[in-house]
């Protein structure tokens, strides 16, 4: 440590752990409605986002969660034409869903505006795509918007916060009733789906609560540098389609996509878990 | 956060980044010839271990580290009679090794008593099989070990801290050249092999040693909650076995051990790489 090095942090606080982020420079910290949104630049990381004083990004590792949100769905749906996803304000989400050609129309429903626009300003590498032609971007209540909509998707992609705060209420079976509702006949579900250390109790209470809506419900995991304790997962809920049986890796191949995570084998590894997630989700399936 | 909870911390510091785990008691702290050893209590984590100010486990997931080092190889290897530990002063290589029952003999080379006597008081989780008869527990420098040695090992096992203080030489060509000479002719190295992340360099260079002295050289991942970042990789080496290739999913089953991370499913997992990390991989590979 020199001298010269700054003395601000972004500072993520848990009881048991806190992530000191050394910065440069906090670029944008204000209230919403619904939470207090900040970013910070870092020499490490570069642009980290904060909601509530978590981090839901970083530059340097962003595109892991997003490779693994989005590419693993939209290379099991054989030909996903029509994406929903719910939050995901960053825009991260929305751009690689919009890199695959095949979609025409993809829905953003982000409740807080200040994070569109905080990302807009600040973070342009997740919020570059927030202009496409192809993306509807509505400023509203996801829970709300898929109770109402008459629209029908392909693939529907929950990019939420932990389920403290506006998120809460896509953690809950209501929520999941209406994506099933607004999914075609091959319609899967991607949610972040929480640490299997830190917060297995809510993990748990959304495997369960899918199963109560979806005949096939898998977990799969992955890694980045922003969410403690290493090991996170996704959720995978479908009506048809199986994750592994019915992905085959020559699409991938075939897209002419080069990702930065994701990759046919990374797909099929993600969805190998450790013995005790294995038992757990063993036992809530009964 | 109640005022009841302690203010007591155990601080993982880097230039970029601090760890601050919250800590009941400090359990020993003192400094040997190579390092300073310090044993926390936590009430998140259990016990935790920190040489130098890094942590190097804590009781809430030391199985993930000494489940991957260990059960990968000695389930590639055809029948691991006789293991070599280099470092693993906590004990908790040794544990899992000790619990194939083929094998007959396990030399373990810990440098620094402290670490050992430190863990065998306070961490009896990972210490408890110290004693076993067939563990040859010496406190010596595992690059001496291995330079003068006349015995023959069927799987070495690298357990080491990063490439800074006594560990440096672990991460040199000459101490390889000897670890290929002490292994029998289906022999196998595993060593700590890093973050791909924040220690890309260090990792890319113990590849490029390993390289230099076996024709089968891999990098298998797996993420654990003490180590910042998420992913972190073990270095596979061979003189004849490949790790997936070699690997009969069915022994694992047929030994009747049941752990708490490692899987025939998760070893396999564990040798799909990320995009970037598998070009990486490649272009050391030439």
């Amino acid at each position: 440590m020199t001298e010269l090095q700054s003395s601000l942090w972004a500072i993520e606080k848990h009881d048991f752990l806190e992530l000191h982020y050394r910065a440069t420079k906090q670029l944008f910290a204000d209230q919403s409605p619904f939470q207090r949104v900040e970013v910070f630049d870092t020499e490490k990381y570069g642009k980290i986002l904060l909601n509530d004083g978590y981090v839901m990004l970083t530059e340097a590792d962003e595109f892991i969660y997003h490779d693994m949100l989005v590419h693993v769905p939209l290379f099991v749906h054989p030909q996903p034409r029509r994406v929903l996803i719910i939050g995901g304000g960053d825009g991260g989400t929305a751009r690689e869903v919009l890199r695959h050609p095949g979609v025409e129309r993809c829905v953003m429903v982000e409740i807080d505006q200040m994070v569109v626009d905080a990302c807009r300003e600040h973070i342009p590498q997740t919020a570059k795509m927030l202009d496409d032609p192809r993306l509807d971007l509505q400023i509203a209540d996801g829970v709300e918007y898929v109770a109402q909509t008459e629209e029908t998707f392909d693939v529907v992609l929950v990019d939420s916060t932990d389920p403290i705060g506006p998120a809460t209420p896509l953690f809950g079976v209501d929520f999941y009733r209406n994506v099933h509702r607004v999914l075609n006949a091959d319609g899967m579900v991607v949610s972040q789906g929480e640490s299997p250390f830190y917060f297995a109790e809510m993990q748990n209470k959304l495997l369960m609560v899918l199963q109560e809506c979806f005949p096939i419900v898998r977990l799969y995991n992955y890694s980045n540098l922003g969410y403690p304790g290493g090991l996170w997962s996704f959720t995978f809920a479908a009506k048809s389609l199986d994750p592994i049986a019915d992905f085959d890796p020559q699409r991938v191949t075939d897209s002419g996509l080069e990702f930065e995570y994701y990759n046919a084998a990374i797909h099929q590894a993600a969805f190998a878990l450790p013995s005790f997630l294995a038992r757990r989700v063993a036992a809530l399936q009964g």
